[in-house]
């Protein structure tokens, strides 16, 4: 019988005895390792705090007292702690619980997170209207290091330093199992656990001080003087101390003893309080130890080998190829010839696929750790400086660089690209994740084109034209591999050129157009299929370009069809569609128009396929959509 | 014979000797309080670094070596030495000087700025792209300690520290002149000027190593670690020493020599630099130097008194109360009798009117200095934890906090409540400050209401409603006061109850409908009236909401008129009108609609009212649009 098995909720917890803690620790790990070898998930980060989820649920009296996981991707054994055990196994998928933090999963879920460097602040507002409330909780942050280089975080810790709430920052560092440090944050950090030269120093002053001779008025109080100020500065974590908090640590965030007696101490006191845990990434789990970026977040493996288990979903339609191989390879090749280009990223060199870059050209290559508002500021820096900057975000993540993209990028006109990866419906990681906003946030920004690619093959050839081009320029594209389809194989569609904001089509029609933008290109190809044999003739445009638009090809095939839809795979209010009615506004043009799309709303995770079909864009429900409006129409006429 | 009238760029400037340089001060200063006195403008922060710019000059080989002055409202005295002495009367007009440093304006510009928080990002840019392409310049950021507080120069810092390029920061610390101090990190910079602990700790060493026995092995040896050790600690700005910079300061900002002869050696370094440099905020003129908040940005002033010049422009239209007055009183008046009310502002607690409620509410008022992100997330906090935060920030700011607004604010369904001050065309800031993309970048945000009121009566309507509301809601205001108009005296618009996503019929009209959203609301009023006496009969319709809309009211008045015209105070791509246009695609409604509002596009510094009328937007230039545009549509019937 496990341990586990017993533990519906913290207080079960408390039930056993701290000796009995490591055991349960082992359980919780077994199962985190079982069930995302099946389902895929954020392994190597769960791992790391299976220890600092127990202590902290042995400590805290949470829901009551106020628990913030930073991103949430790390918050497995908490949700195996807090009622959801039974559950577990549904983790990420459809109608199953999330893979991060959700409030509307459980009261011991206090926000619903997935983005980083939000913690300190949400949980500085708890702590605040608590106080003003004249209510008793703790509140209790846990924010890895490199979600602490993000500056949000740093605002936060500056304005709980400052108003002195009582409030505990626990520092997830686990720094020291990853090899690429990124920031001077983060060498701090390891300069405080490797090399202790506060330590040794204190050492120093204490034998210096006994050795002093025990006469002198002066040399007494000099040297009283000299110790008070000592003790100031010598701490470990003199950052943190200087900004306000109280540190505590470095301590190892595998004994669970230590952190339970260091939390039960800390819990008394009544001031922001800074706790640095060291922990390892992948903990008790050799393959992900040893591979912790590999196994931060995967899908199904063999537990046994660490190997990727190659499950290629029923009736799936994605390719090997992916957006962001195409991507990783093209960009590489042209850096070879073009010495101007350099990549940015902001802590995502695999998952943008940049790290081939980043080999390739270590020098022309910036990880500037989660910091994605200084990503792009940097990068309109370096082309004022004469550069090609090319920032790599995933879209969710773009959105913390709004203000730099309008203030450093569109306002100054300057030639940056923007790869918008991730783009759309990105799946299991659920509503923080989707990138589905990006196409209205940035279609109102002056000078900045918007390109998406139906496939890979066209992402390079857009890659291509964005570095040859001269202004600011978006590509946004999803994750995974562009749509394939049995169907399609058989017809054939000519790739033309890519000239700035022409669409191409694809296909003549004589009943209505279908304007398509990016992913959506091949849906609406097969959704043509399927209407052809219906009797509906449809015109399949790619747009290619959000903005500008191809007004000439847009006006004259409007003209030749009795219907016009557009497809986009994002919100869509203010999103591409919207822009065509725009068009046919400024010009007069009566063309009924219907956008298909997503509807304004926050998505639940599931695979991104089922959601796509479940949200009307797959071939056949967009079929189904124009053949009901067509028929529809043309009946009424 | 003045020394500035000689010096038409910087190779002037360093004909003049370092004993010349305090009568150039002077003279720069008496031309900035001469001009700003006339023409308004940030007097109190330009004033503060006159020598520091002189100093920064007549060492930098400017435009070769690069400067970037954050925020650059304290660039007066650098545009007077580069070139824009005889324009300078012209400063913030219509087709005079920016306000603000411009690359479009002068080569000494080197990145136009506005926002706070961006000159490290840039700088490091630079400083990357020089190395890169093997080119040799010196690249200097001057930030103040404001803006040294928002995340964005935090993430730079990390990153600089980290790749340790050549680079200097100045940070240009006016703490000591403002009273009230944001932030630990503010804090701490007050304390390395004024409890000068590391300096008297460090005589302490030196005396106590001079009394230890010469003798005794064990002693020297621990005595020479500890000196060594204590080198690196010891030193004031340890913060910046441990995120990689050295650290030079604090030195007076008013001392030109001492600058000059600081910032000669900093140049031969090869590395990150700090240097930390103490000024006050309206240096050299009485009344700006005793509150410098009040000189921060003016209006024209009477020199010898200090008191504000009350020109009210010829044909203005402004009345005295202003939204920002109508939100000051009424969020205080609703605080008294609702506990729950808290206030938040990102270092604007002038600007946003919140210092009333300040001042009543203390401990109910958080200023998170200029950290736009986390002012967002921590309300967010606070909402959950059960406060009503009411977040005040610029349009143009709020820019900097749209992940928030997605992930902590829009995602959890909170209710927090956004003020939009400055929405709209700004005026004498211009392009960086204009408030027009806020509707285009909120609109497709799930759960998020948006309003915007047509006058400070209605404001104040709406701030209790939004305050009773239980949801995310922002509501957008512009500048100044509402429009006021002779002609519009004479009528009567009877003011109807505030109700969810409800617009105001303000009067019936049978040919043509206007939808009009907030501010625009008495132009388009007016515009009726001129219409009328064309024989137009329009509909005028207060929108309230520019989301959601007021479906059935809209639909049902288009039945009933020709054509529908909207607007908007704001960028038209994805803005309000776009969404009448979405509404009528989904509908199915064939009434023609034509949006009035502002093209994507940056608009230049002016007045207010001046750019209203420029671009469309006047009471008179929409009776134009829409009577050419009706006139037009009715021939070709």
């Amino acid at each position: 019988m496990r341990l586990l098995d017993n533990i519906n909720s913290p207080s079960d917890l408390k039930k056993l005895s701290i000796e009995e803690l490591p055991r349960l620790a082992q359980e919780i790990r077994d199962e985190i390792i079982e069930t995302v070898s099946c389902v895929g998930g954020h392994l190597a980060p769960s791992l790391g705090v299976v220890e600092l989820a127990i202590a902290i649920h042995y400590c805290l009296d949470a829901p009551k007292d106020k628990l913030i996981w930073d991103v949430g991707h790390q918050a497995y054994a908490h949700k195996l702690l807090t009622g959801r055990r039974e559950k577990f196994k549904t983790l990420r998928q459809f109608g199953g619980i999330s893979g991060f933090p959700n409030r509307n999963e459980s009261p011991y879920d206090t926000f619903t997170t997935g983005h980083g460097s939000t913690s300190i602040s949400t949980a500085l507002g708890l702590a605040c209207s608590r106080d003003l409330r004249n209510e008793y909780c703790k509140v209790v942050a846990v924010i890895g290091d490199a979600s602490l280089g993000g500056g949000m975080a740093f605002e936060a810790l500056n304005h709980a330093g400052h108003i002195k709430k009582s409030l505990i920052v626990i520092l997830n560092d686990n720094e020291m199992s990853i090899s690429r440090s990124v920031g001077a944050l983060s060498r701090y950090l390891n300069r405080i656990i490797t090399a202790p030269i506060y330590n040794r120093i204190r050492k120093d002053v204490e034998n210096l001080l006994k050795r002093v001779p025990r006469f002198g008025f002066r040399v007494i109080r000099a040297a009283r003087r000299l110790e008070e100020g000592l003790k100031n500065l010598l701490v470990p974590g003199i950052l943190f101390e200087e900004l306000g908090f109280r540190y505590f640590g470095p301590i190892d965030g595998h004994d669970i003893g230590a952190i339970i007696s260091t939390l039960q101490n800390i819990l008394k006191l009544d001031e922001p309080v800074f706790l640095h845990v060291v922990t390892k990434k992948g903990k008790g789990y050799l393959h992900a130890e040893s591979l912790p970026e590999k196994f931060h977040g995967v899908g199904s493996f063999d537990i046994s080998t660490g190997t990727k288990k190659c499950i290629i979903p029923e009736g799936s339609t994605q390719s090997e190829m992916t957006f962001t191989k195409a991507f990783s390879e093209k960009i590489v090749e042209l850096a070879r010839t073009n010495e101007r280009i350099v990549a940015i990223t902001a802590a995502m060199p695999e998952g943008t696929g940049l790290d081939r870059f980043a080999k390739e050209f270590p020098e022309r290559f910036f990880d500037v750790g989660m910091a994605e508002g200084h990503a792009v500021g940097f990068s309109a820096g370096l082309a004022q400086g004469g550069l090609i900057p090319v920032v790599c975000i995933y879209s969710t993540f773009l959105q913390r660089s709004y203000d730099q993209i309008i203030h450093d990028v569109s306002l100054q006109n300057l030639h940056v690209v923007l790869m918008l990866d991730r783009s759309g419906l990105v799946g299991e990681d659920g509503p923080t994740h989707h990138g589905i906003f990006d196409i209205a946030y940035l279609r109102s920004l002056p000078n900045l084109a918007i390109m998406a690619p139906r496939d890979e093959i066209e992402l390079k050839e857009m890659i291509g034209f964005a570095i040859s081009y001269d202004g600011p320029i978006a590509i946004r594209y999803p994750r995974g591999g562009s749509f394939y389809s049995n169907r399609l194989e058989l017809e054939r569609f000519p790739r033309q050129e890519i000239r700035f904001g022409c669409g191409e089509v694809l296909k003549e029609g004589r009943d209505l157009a279908i304007f398509a933008l990016g992913y959506m290109v091949y849906p609406c190809l097969e959704a043509g299929l399927i209407l052809r044999e219906e009797g509906i003739d449809c015109a399949i445009i790619n747009a290619r370009f959000a903005r500008p638009l191809d007004r000439e090809l847009i006006l004259e095939i409007s003209k030749r069809v009795g219907m016009v839809f557009t497809a986009e795979e994002g919100i869509l209010e203010g999103g591409f569609g919207s822009s065509i009615l725009e068009l046919f506004e400024k010009e007069n043009v009566k063309t009924p128009v219907k956008r298909i799309g997503l509807d304004s709303r926050f998505f639940e995770h599931g695979m991104r396929e089922f959601l796509l079909d479940r949200y009307g864009l797959s071939s056949k429900k967009i079929a189904d959509f124009i053949k009901e409006i067509y028929i529809y129409a043309k009946n009424k006429d």
